[in-house]
């Protein structure tokens, strides 16, 4: 029933429980391909929350902040393999993190998001609701919250 | 993968949409049960959010509440039925929304809960957030937002 299923991947067990339940939701449906995501954030808004602390070569830390992000996705991405899900691609985006699950979502026809209930921990998260349930409110496809 | 399917119903189009989602995953899932919950809030509950208002018998508030519910719920069976879901059952409960439907799921066992992701729109969802936030919160096991 689903053919094109994302999980945003932030590398938190919640986020490989959410892979996991997302390739056997995909063997289930009878070979969906299965596309991760991870989302950094660019340094200038690690800036806004930072303010007081300003590097000297802020590029160095986008350049960190990517490499780290890749390395994440592409963990995920052997995680699905070893799972035995063939059809599995992984991305690597910046930005505020719900608002590019959902338009990354929109963008690759995705008919169905699987994530965590709960990532990494941000302030954000905690103070103004959980990724998760901004993803739920803003997604106009089926999430499944793991 | 999943055996077990509850889908909180309140006859609001998201809950159709879901019952739906639901059916077609119970059949993908090589004929998973459906169980449908009616949620209604007795007489004692919406007294409190309606304090001026004091009916000569509170009873009969409660017996027209539960009969609405079982309406609604019995709704919902004929349409699992009518999309091909032979196993399905309908069942109507009391209680503030949220709760009833996780402690609901727990004690039946469900491993999946497919809802809406807004309902009829009721004051408290407005401030607090919809009653699918508070579930997929309060819930251990998966929940599909459709």
């Amino acid at each position: 029933m689903f053919k094109s299923i994302l999980v945003p991947f932030d590398g938190s067990p919640n986020a490989e429980k959410a892979l996991k339940t997302a390739v056997e939701m995909a063997q289930t449906c009878g070979g969906a391909e299965v596309t991760i995501l991870t989302v950094y954030r660019h340094h200038s808004m690690l800036e806004a929350s930072l303010s007081m602390v300003r590097p000297d070569d802020p590029g160095n830390i986008d350049d960190i902040m990517r490499g780290h992000a890749k390395e994440v996705a592409e963990y995920a991405k052997s995680i699905a393999r070893q799972a035995g899900q063939e059809q599995v691609r992984a991305f690597v985006k910046s930005g505020p993190t719900s608002r590019t699950i959902v338009t990354f979502a929109e963008e690759h026809g995705a008919d169905l998001v699987v994530i965590g209930s709960r990532g990494m921990g941000s302030v954000e998260g905690y103070l103004l609701g959980s990724v998760s349930h901004k993803v739920t409110g803003l997604c106009k496809i089926p999430v499944l919250v793991v």
